[in-house]
């Protein structure tokens, strides 16, 4: 990465992998001239702070995240299927996008208003795709009735969330058998009573 | 927290809730002598470095957990309700020390071997507790014979350590509700095939 012609995109890309190796407080302006062999005046003429590089990160960690459940959701019209779909699209996201899925889901916090805010309404919105194809399966009856759309949407994400900490993609469950899984364990919560 | 009679707990403490709050990255000495009313050479009596801090408050959490463990263990021989148990004492600990909790699941990374060995194998001897509940169950065809107790364990150990990052003690689910929610989610996952 060591070049003198970095252009923006390639600022946000490394931003995106210290941030996600040593997070947002670990990661000095400093570091961050070193991994792209800038030095501090340069370094300013692509970003006005840290802050605006993680808001750039955190920005695009959101619209992965949406795009992927868009695609998900047109998919299929059966609940069990579009939870499918929208399991695999996190996961893709998460190993796909890793610097920025671990940006968006860890470093966040770090973020002043109206950042924060904004990326706080595209959580919501996320979590909301997931809990309306879960209280779409419980209206249909495929899910328990005493399914709690919300509740289980957390414990979904949560699992799905934690993957980027104890998956090796080179170890001996694939991307698809990871997904079955995950599939697998939510489906069976959500189906039986 | 401003005294000038800190003792060697306090600092701890104190460390922990900056940890907690902002992230191991996140603190400096100087903001703990903030928090302590201590000035530089006061506060090094007490410690040698910040790392030796993280150590501290790491080792207090990997303790608490090992602790709400073994009683769990010892509150019955039926793999459901020991499953049970070793949720509750989970959430117990990550509601009741979240400083501690939060610090050793989120802030471990950042130790140095031989700390950080330690904390790894604790952390795997914590684990081994879940998976051997639920190798029990399947083995006593209490549980699906297809479950894989190493996922299953994972599983469910992200919905406990996602926990504190939405769980509002003041909110409508009270604790006992959200040890039932998780242990339902979970039991069912297991329980049918």
């Amino acid at each position: 990465m060591v070049t003198a012609r970095n252009t923006r995109e390639d600022v946000i890309a490394a931003a995106g992998r210290l941030f996600a190796a040593r997070g947002y407080h670990g990661t000095s302006m400093r570091d961050l001239g070193r991994e792209l062999g800038l030095h501090g005046s340069s370094l300013y003429s692509h970003v006005t702070s840290k802050e605006d590089l993680l808001v750039a990160v955190v920005e695009r960690g959101a619209e992965r995240f949406e795009q992927s459940a868009e695609e998900a959701l047109g998919s299929s019209d059966a609940p069990a299927e579009r939870l499918r779909a929208l399991i695999a699209g996190h996961i893709d996201v998460v190993l796909d996008h890793t610097d920025e899925a671990k940006t968006f889901l860890d470093e966040a916090r770090s973020l002043e208003d109206p950042a924060r805010r904004h990326i706080r309404d595209a959580r919501n919105t996320y979590e909301k795709r997931f809990r309306a194809v879960i209280a779409d399966g419980v209206s249909s009856g495929e899910f328990a009735p005493e399914t709690d759309p919300k509740i289980a949407t957390i414990f979904v994400l949560s699992i799905l969330n934690a993957v980027e900490r104890w998956y090796d993609p080179d170890g001996e469950l694939d991307r698809a058998a990871l997904v079955d899984e995950i599939w697998q364990f939510a489906i069976t919560a959500l189906t039986s009573s």
